[in-house]
């Protein structure tokens, strides 16, 4: 059986992609949550994660004695392991542009992660109202994903991004998570996606794991103390 | 023909990746240079590229009506319509392995990338030696460069990371020029596998065409004044 080893799923971003995949995709994994801590060289966070993986972070795929990191490899064996999930658009063209998309999340978006870190259970509509109002590159990125969105939406019909629930759906799902809690303004299709994308079992089931935790996790909580 | 847009020689790392891995594999394309300048909305880099990429960015793979940007992307896309050219390793295993390289690429080592800014054809060795001393983040990211190197060098036997030249040594090519630049001290394993990939005659093509440019990006400069 795969093993996917993910972060808390409060917070963790990248630990959200493949996970959500895999259970919206029907792809059976056993889950192994490495909680959260300080992340430093003696932590039990690093420890759990150095036999795993030469570069100590999650989310991690192990199938037997091979471990692949970082969402975009995990998702890209997973298409060639399951080749009929559906983990990519079956048309070429369209998985071009597809894996274009998840690229550029993996590598983009610098200004609105930083500014609105995945926060699933809290609701800092203040914050998110500030980013927007000082940070010209929390405007762009939000003005990229809400056009990117819309024309996805028009071209495929919906009801996801791509018609039906892909990778990219899984790589923009944490972005869906931040538009929510920082309560950015989007228009109502978008809107109307966020909430399709919500209601899909495999994310439904990841949120609801995220309102289980109940940790606090500091440094991913800039706008709030401890409770 | 293929058609892939490409920033400076000198310093654009991302269009390096792609450009030698197709020159590198044999896959034909054609080149189109898209001279960095202010990169401002009025810019004719942005003019250039808007019709093409919804992101204004280079590299950009242009198969007819078709554009696959980011470069992660355009290397699976690569993989998929040239199967023979060896793009990824031929086992699964080695192959998951290589996106995982690819991808810790693609989204990390920002210490090294911003401290140490491509700039093949600039001798650097004082700035290199501040970052080493100063930047913990430096140091680790070649700490880390170095092992992940080692490891596989001393796994497959070289000449190249996988054995023959793949898309990890395209990926890890630009690291190989900020090493050089700015001096950053490496094992003799190291070296030698530096010296090759830089004698491999698509890395060499695109070192000539760094050299010919004899262009000046100031922010691409921060270490030196214009000529």
């Amino acid at each position: 059986m795969l093993k996917l080893y993910i972060g808390n799923k409060n917070y963790s971003s990248w630990s959200m992609r493949p996970w959500v995949l895999m259970t919206q995709l029907g792809i059976p994994f056993d889950e192994v949550m490495v909680r959260f801590d300080s992340f430093g060289p003696e932590s039990a966070f690093k420890a759990t994660l150095a036999p795993i993986t030469p570069v100590g972070n999650v989310p991690v795929l192990v199938d037997g004695d091979l471990a692949v990191w970082d969402t975009l490899a995990i998702v890209e064996t997973l298409a060639e392991s399951f080749p009929d999930q559906g983990v990519w658009p079956a048309d070429r063209r369209q998985r071009a542009r597809a894996r274009s998309l998840c690229a550029e999340m993996h590598g983009g978006f610098g200004a609105l992660r930083s500014a609105c870190v995945m926060n699933i259970e809290a609701s800092l509509p203040t914050a998110g109202a500030l980013a927007l109002r000082d940070q010209p590159g929390v405007r762009a990125d939000l003005a990229r994903i809400v056009s990117m969105w819309q024309e996805l939406l028009a071209h495929h019909g919906g009801p996801m991004l791509f018609g039906a629930f892909s990778a990219v759906d899984a790589f923009y799902a944490p972005v869906v998570m931040r538009l929510r809690t920082y309560a950015l303004p989007v228009p109502d299709d978008v809107r109307a996606y966020m909430d399709r994308v919500c209601a899909t079992p495999g994310v439904k089931a990841w949120i609801d794991g995220a309102l289980a935790e109940h940790d606090f996790v500091d440094f991913d909580e800039p706008y709030r103390v401890a409770p």
